[in-house]
């Protein structure tokens, strides 16, 4: 059987239904609905999706001439169904030629109205209405329409044709101009077709019509269309359908109207009234172009937008009266509509329709676009309504969109007010305003002073973590989005602009030029990181709310997801944030940061400093701990003076870190919390400046020579790669004691703690195997000393593509896994994070991955070595705890990847906490085949 | 059942044999062999190596307890046998307690004879024999032995002793001390032992035996037998047999006397004469001692012996006559004996005997160890002999050893004699002399001027690889075993030490010192890339024989072998060099290094200073190829000079790359040539320096800073993962057309080429298909041109986890797969080669990896990803041709492994190849049973 490529709708005898969105786009499905259930559709019938797919697969003449045959039967039917004919009189048959992909895509593609007017059927047409200037109107609209949209004439040309004649009436609007105005811009208009074409317009309606069904196919591949597509991540469509509609006018005089809808406000989501606009007198093209105020649908509506715009009740009432005012009847007949729709599609409608000569037509309905605030509240009121169940609410708010409820935002009203600088990448949303300070020390100054900051940097570092978390908002010139500024910045929930090169920083002078405009220390700007725009003000926020409709989803959203949610957090702070937010423990615990704050980068430096001499010392004498190298060493007073000072050092690190762990063992309240140790290549810890070295080698009391030579021989060349993770650990076990007593030490002093200790990097199992050996013996010292019997689990990142493929080794000695995507994505991809900007752009575009790997997780690829990991080390230990660290954690793509995979959680940023909340529970909704 | 720990041997009545070196160790299981064979073994017993194991891990008493009623009963069946008694005259039992463990390690542990030796049985000894001084000799070694040995008291406290006594009598051999001398030595021995232990020499025999066993056991983990196994990596043993047997007395009189011998020459393999030394009136180690002067075997090896010391047949027959000579009866029996064992044993044996008083006694046989030109020798004349199959053969030659067979050594008395000035570490194998030069260019120069000289450098870097190619060795001062100087070096087949500290070069005044020698320009030195060694003069060398023995043994291998041997070649030279060892084809033809040589840098730099305009421009033209461009930019002359640039780069590279592979071609004559394309990152191909920055300036005629910024722009933080492989050929897909348009029009050139292009660094299927696509048209465009058909091959290398992974897409689209080991071990494990040196010493030392994962396959780890891909590559397409290229291809437990997953070939360095070759046989003949 060969496809039907062709299915007509109208009056209760649709071929198609709502269901076939696929096929037939959303308006052609829905219209189809529409006449079915009965609601006064226009009819016409459909071309499908499958023939703009082999239009644009096999070329124009072969589907045309697959599908000739039955469009010229629809079009039979439609001339029966109507009792009209197509391109003739007395009654002819006008129609609309619309796209409508499966996926709304508005404004995209291509729209031919009032299609079959030509010499013969505007006469006809006339002596029809008896209504000349509407029939002219609808002819030059129909030419302006066809020229620009099929003939590919610049618009340009026709406006330039219409405003002259306006011109020389010495009038604005369209609906000024008279018949013979009208006459005359028609005229014009067929010279502009002419001189553009060499041809004179069209006069057969079949030639229009097949010409117009080739323009709507084309618009599917139209720059714009893929741009579109591309920006809002719309995949795997066939094309659009063709949907050719018998015409109804809203401009065919004072009782015709045209407007659109929306079953609910679609930005606030409440149910208040029916929110929309008409025009009186107007073809659909006219409510969007903006030249004439169009008038609101309910009185209460009408009264509201009067009062915000200052217009009296009296000068509303006379000059933009409601629908319900102006055409009580067709009003009654649309809330009825609204209603029947809504209780029909059980979701918010955004409806089209016309009022031709008194009679209302439905053109469109579909589930309407709304921010994250309606789409939280609508889909809680419609379970309360009860239009749909727990689970379908659930799973019709988009996870990422609930960002922006997370985040203080910007009035509105004061951001569109305020003076724009520039626009950089937005790295991190929110809204934040403060006062502009230019290094991470000023920051923390002024912040203890009480003052609200934005630090901005051309780059930031590691050692500027201190003042990035007092900032308000990070500003800066330098990187992409996943520069340190930016992955720091969206781990704190920092509003953070990254990359803004228009923006020149001059340290020295402490200041930033952006254009003509100087902004110095201390001035207020305003940053939105979720959209990058900079303002040299203050700009006014609100804060978000966490209760009401968006509690109400959460709690949903708890109720449905089998993935547990917990949070990467180093800090007291953040990790209250996250509990607040929903975190049931702390996934990654990152314990370097506690390294650089204040007075501990000293002892960390002096560490260091000594620490390759004490592994020399160790090696040489043959000795594998500390004690056996003292005793070894007695004679020489050089060796155990650098013995005593790497002592000293972790004896100084190793209070401040308990104090922290005690921090967030508090903060946590009994949730777990996994602890990774040490991590980074020592060089990040020291300074590359020679200002900077300087001052390390005054602190440490050596010479700056010592320092440099330190920082030469700790210099890698691919540093992902090098001495760092567990290499550290194994190196220099004694951190790793260290690390593990504060941890164990602050679990003796906080009851109920249940800490994780992760070993990072682990690419063997003797290295998790060695670590271990440290790890145990130092939790039963602890233990002894303290007479407190400690829980703790010890596991490993899953980092290192060969830690991945020999799981089933690994798994015998870890009773957690931890997938750090990022690592796993760098090493398996084999791109550096800090180098890709070089070809990743590029690769994304042409399609190689899908996505920019490190923003969503490569599933092919990096998601296969988890899968073997995770096969490999639940066939060795089938109670193995399994989660993800990297970023990717609270993506939702990569959450319901983690639920199919069977992870047992997932750990983001604190941010981030309600989206995979949210994105877990769709996941296992999905998966429970709803 | 109880384990069996003693096993009794002797005269035909032994319980164990010769297959259970395992448990008895060589030497007991030789001796039970020999007995049983009938042959003059003194009979005794053997405690097994699980003994050894449970005396380690259990302990001594546990052990001792364990064995004691069984060394109680072999020791009495040992006096029955002997009619002997331990202990006790009239006949007392005497023994030598031996080591013996199932792999030799020569002289690493210890040994004690004379056993049993008290007051009653010297006085019992002196009536059985009435020969005081032989009783005295033994009992004065035995006190000797034991009191180093057992009780650990420095052996030169005894020798100082012995040496009072022969200083006072006047003397200088021991064997011109008389009885009363020997006793007064005995006295002064007793003396030594009460004052280093406190107590007396121990007179029981039991508790001497006991002692004696442990002080054996003891020795298995003493540090020089730990450090031996570490050195020969042994592994995988229990422990040491201890080897209890009865003493026969090789000092008991001029009619006795004791020796070593090799069935055949040890050195060359020949079985020209038997080969050894014997002493009269003497034990076991003053044979090794060398105070005398050994005597020879055979009349005739005598006589040669005699010639090289420049001693007179006179002199020689009355001072050093052979056995032969001088017991002309014994040597009739060792003969035989040395017949009997060899066809016994079917190989060439070591022989250990002694003669008391006129009778012959065998100690000990084994399979001698030899020089590689030695076991290809005897493996293929035994082959001929009939002794042995040819499989058995080829297992018996390891293939690392063939290495010292195919570089020019150093004739080893001029070795001997030369000048050594230091070591460093032994990088490339071969010997090497010349003259020292200091740069790459001044390398060419001389070289060309028909100079032969060496390199010495402070490093390498990839533009010195033309001076490299040229020399005959290369020095490097800083650096390790994988250095660039070492790995260039190795593929190159040039000899290099490399790393060697001592010498500091100066680059200005052309010097190299080291300790006190001054080193200039042009002075001839010598390089020993086996050992490190570095001379400072000519040293003389000789030329590897591929013919003969060597000839016969690859034969063998080639006969036997299932995979394919192929080599990474980049040159024709090399190409020839690999075809003559027997390669099969080209696995690796890398090209970078022909963008390297003379005017083609200059060529190649034009290009990648123009490559990212031309890029950006395509960018924002949305224009796919260059002619395209062109059109668009037709208005824009900077464009246009920039494309032109870009174009002429390419046109100017094409011929000469064109005539590079037509020399490999040729030099291939017919055989399949693997052309990875471009793969390293462009910033390798920059100056880094200043004067090399100017320089480039100067020759592209463009600024200094644009050249910087140039190299700044390319500076990468990982380099390793950056924008390198095919992600160099997706930006820039004009490279990879020129390169296959290069191998293509060399392919028509040269009839029966067989090109296979090879996209490096592939991670995701898209990235090959983009490729391919260039690469088809570019083949179907020169097959048009030049009207020519090709048979080109297109696969990739497997170096990305990533790719391995997902190596069922990839294998769709490439028909054949090449394991780029060294880029999968680095990412794999998460190393990057250049930094591991800081852990990776450890991780070897520490057992994490079992070898250094650069040196030999992480089989685990890495192995796992290749067989993951092998069998989803497989899966997709049953027919794809599998290979290795990387550094690994030529170690022989690698292309072991390679044979088991079921690859078709190995490529590796020239010089490898025979390597690979033997390794992939015996590879096959393990697998198929043998």
């Amino acid at each position: 059987m060969s496809k039907k490529f062709v299915y007509f709708f109208g009056k209760g005898q649709s071929e198609g239904n709502g269901s076939m969105k696929n096929l037939l786009g959303g308006k052609g499905a829905n219209l189809a609905e529409m006449a079915e259930l009965g609601l006064p559709v226009p009819p016409g019938f459909t071309i499908t999706t499958e023939a703009c797919n082999e239009y644009c697969t096999l070329g124009r003449e072969k589907l045309f001439a697959a599908i000739q045959v039955e469009v010229d039967q629809a079009l039979a039917r439609l001339e029966k169904t109507t009792g009209k004919t197509f391109g003739k009189g007395p009654h002819p048959l006008l129609v609309s030629v619309r796209s409508g992909a499966a996926v709304s895509m508005p404004g995209m593609m291509d729209t031919v109205l009032n299609l079959g007017l030509n010499a013969a059927t505007v006469d006809a047409m006339i002596k029809l209405t008896g209504n000349e200037r509407f029939v002219m109107d609808s002819y030059r609209r129909f030419i302006q329409m066809f020229g620009d949209v099929v003939l590919g004439i610049e618009h340009d040309e026709f406006e330039h044709a219409l405003e002259s004649v306006k011109k020389a009436k010495g009038v604005k609007l369209d609906t000024e101009l008279n018949t013979d105005d009208l006459k005359r811009v028609i005229d014009l208009y067929k010279g502009v077709v002419r001189k553009a074409t060499g041809a004179d317009f069209p006069e057969d309606p079949k030639a229009q019509l097949w010409r117009g069904i080739q323009a709507v196919f084309d618009s599917w591949d139209n720059p714009r269309a893929i741009k579109y597509r591309q920006i809002h991540d719309i995949r795997g469509l066939l094309g659009t359908a063709v949907n050719v509609q018998s015409m109804v006018f809203g401009n065919s005089g004072e009782n015709s109207a045209t407007g659109v809808a929306f079953t609910r406000d679609p930005s606030t989501g409440e149910n208040q009234y029916f929110y929309g606009e008409f025009l009186i007198n107007a073809q659909g093209e006219d409510v969007v172009a903006g030249i004439r105020t169009p008038q609101q649908i309910t009185k209460a509506g009408s009264m509201a937008w009067a009062k915000s715009q200052n217009i009296s009740e009296s000068e509303r009432a006379s000059s933009y009266p409601s629908l319900e005012e102006a055409m009580p009847q067709c009003f009654k007949q649309l809330d009825e509509i609204r209603v029947t729709l809504e209780n029909y599609f059980k979701d918010m409608q955004d409806l089209e329709f016309t009022i031709d000569n008194g009679t209302l037509y439905m053109l469109q309905t579909r589930n309407g676009k709304r921010t994250a605030a309606a789409a939280v509240r609508i889909a809680t009121d419609l379970v309360k309504e009860g239009l749909i169940d727990e689970k379908t609410a659930v799973m019709r708010v988009a996870p990422n969109q609930l960002d922006q409820l997370l985040h203080p935002v910007f009035i509105k009203s004061a951001e569109e007010k305020a003076c724009k600088l520039t626009v950089g990448l937005p790295a991190s949303p929110g809204a934040a305003t403060g006062m502009v300070v230019f290094n991470a020390d000023d920051a923390e100054t002024w912040a203890n002073a009480g003052k609200t900051v934005i630090l901005c940097r051309i780059e930031t570092s590691p050692e500027d973590i201190g003042g990035m978390h007092v900032s308000k908002g990070i500003l800066t010139t330098r990187g992409g989005m996943t520069s340190h500024a930016a992955v720091v910045a969206r781990g704190m929930g920092t509003c953070c602009v990254a990359g803004c090169g228009d923006i020149k920083i001059d340290y020295k002078a402490k200041t930033f030029t952006c254009g003509n405009h100087i902004i110095k220390e201390g001035d207020w700007i305003s940053l939105n990181g979720s959209t990058g725009a900079v303002y040299g003000e203050k700009v006014a926020t609100v804060d978000p709310e966490l209760t009401g409709p968006f509690g109400q989803i959460m709690e949903l959203a708890d109720k449905y997801r089998k993935l547990g949610i917990r949070t990467n957090s180093d800090t007291p702070y953040d990790t209250e944030v996250a509990v607040k937010f929903g975190a049931e423990g702390i996934g990654l615990c990152r314990t370097e940061h506690m390294f650089f704050e204040g007075d501990r980068i000293t002892s960390f430096r002096r560490l260091i400093l000594v620490a390759e001499t004490v592994k020399k010392l160790k090696d040489q004498n043959d000795a594998k701990t500390l004690d056996i190298l003292k005793s070894k060493c007695a004679d020489c007073k050089k060796s155990l003076q650098a013995i005593a000072q790497y002592e000293q050092a972790l004896a100084e690190l190793l209070p401040l870190q308990r104090t922290d762990f005690i921090g967030i063992f508090k903060a946590l309240q009994g949730r777990p919390c996994t602890v990774r140790l040490l991590d980074p290549p020592l060089h990040e810890f020291l300074p590359h400046d020679s200002k900077g070295q300087q001052e390390m080698a005054n602190q440490l009391g050596c010479s700056v020579d010592e320092v440099k030579h330190l920082v030469e021989s700790l210099n890698e060349f691919n540093p992902m790669l090098g001495h760092r993770g567990c290499r550290l650990g194994m190196t220099y076990p004694e951190v790793s004691a260290m690390q593990t007593r504060a941890i164990c030490e602050a679990a003796c002093e906080v009851a109920g703690s249940k800490p994780e200790i992760m070993v990072p990097l682990v690419g063997h199992v003797r290295e998790l195997q060695m670590q271990k050996e440290i790890i145990v013996d130092t939790i039963a010292l602890v233990e002894k000393e303290r007479n407190c019997k400690l829980q703790v689990k010890i596991g490993t990142m899953i980092e290192v593509p060969r830690a991945a493929v020999t799981a089933d080794k690994i798994a015998a000695e870890a009773e957690f896994f931890s997938f750090g995507t990022n690592d796993l994505t760098q090493m398996g991809c084999g791109f550096s994070r800090d180098d890709a900007g070089k070809f990743l752009g590029d690769y994304v575009k042409w399609n190689v991955y899908e996505y920019d790997p490190f923003q969503v997780l490569d599933q092919e690829g990096v998601g296969e070595l988890m899968r073997i990991a995770v096969s490999k080390g639940k066939a060795v230990r089938p109670d193995i705890k399994l989660g993800i660290c990297g970023e990717h954690g609270g993506e939702p793509r990569t959450v319901e990847f983690c639920h199919k995979i069977g992870l047992n959680y997932v750990s983001c940023s604190p941010y981030r906490v309600p989206i995979a909340r949210l994105a877990a529970a769709q996941a296992a909704i999905k998966d429970s085949g709803k």
